[in-house]
């Protein structure tokens, strides 16, 4: 599978697990090609709207470039939605993550993978 | 240009036009294909949310299946978004009809090019 088609499968994922809470969720077509800011899932539920951008890797740090965070702020000051990071590490949940609670690098944003068990939320729990 | 080729330009056309008003826009990755009930586009500006089926049409009339109709209603209801068909005739500009506009015949629902025009609005009617 492609970088492309793993960030995919990622999303679908993610999808399922928001629909099966009732979330109404849309993936974005294009995300990240397009010259607007964008998340990777808009949910909504009526009363929440999450502006979720999704990272899945095989180790143990997920690093953000400057661009990714900022475009999220961006698309959610617009929209009106609350932006989150969905990060799945190996053989474990996904964990979210919102912007405050990511860590600054020189070049960008980084979240660790013990940073994240830490600080991020399950979907149970960002949903609750 | 395939049906679907044609579909996603129509689709990107009105994405273009929404944010160039300063509405933040997602256009949907595989609307049409999955389970779920889901628009072509979701739209907002945080005070209003539309949820935007896109159609576009070199005919008279605009026939709609009864799924195309009830499964923008029901995603609306979820999300919390107002259910709008955008539609095309050629060589016309974009017109906005909400589903009470919308005409039922014995299979499932015709936008007819003329009642278009007498009820629908355009985009700068429909965001003011």
């Amino acid at each position: 599978m492609s970088v492309k088609q793993k960030g995919s499968k990622a999303e679908r994922e993610l999808l399922h697990m928001f629909w099966s809470k009732n979330f109404a969720t849309i993936r974005s077509a294009g995300s990240g090609s397009m010259k607007y800011p964008g998340p990777d899932l808009i949910v909504s539920n009526k009363a929440r709207v999450l502006a979720i951008e999704c990272k899945s890797t095989k180790k143990k740090k997920q690093y953000l470039d400057r661009h990714d965070f900022e475009q999220l702020k961006e698309f959610c000051d617009i929209f009106g939605a609350e932006p989150w990071f969905a990060v799945k590490f190996a053989r474990k949940d996904w964990l979210f993550l919102s912007l405050e609670d990511i860590e600054k690098t020189e070049n960008g944003y980084v979240i660790d993978s013990k940073v994240a068990e830490r600080r991020g939320l399950l979907l149970e729990e960002v949903i609750k």
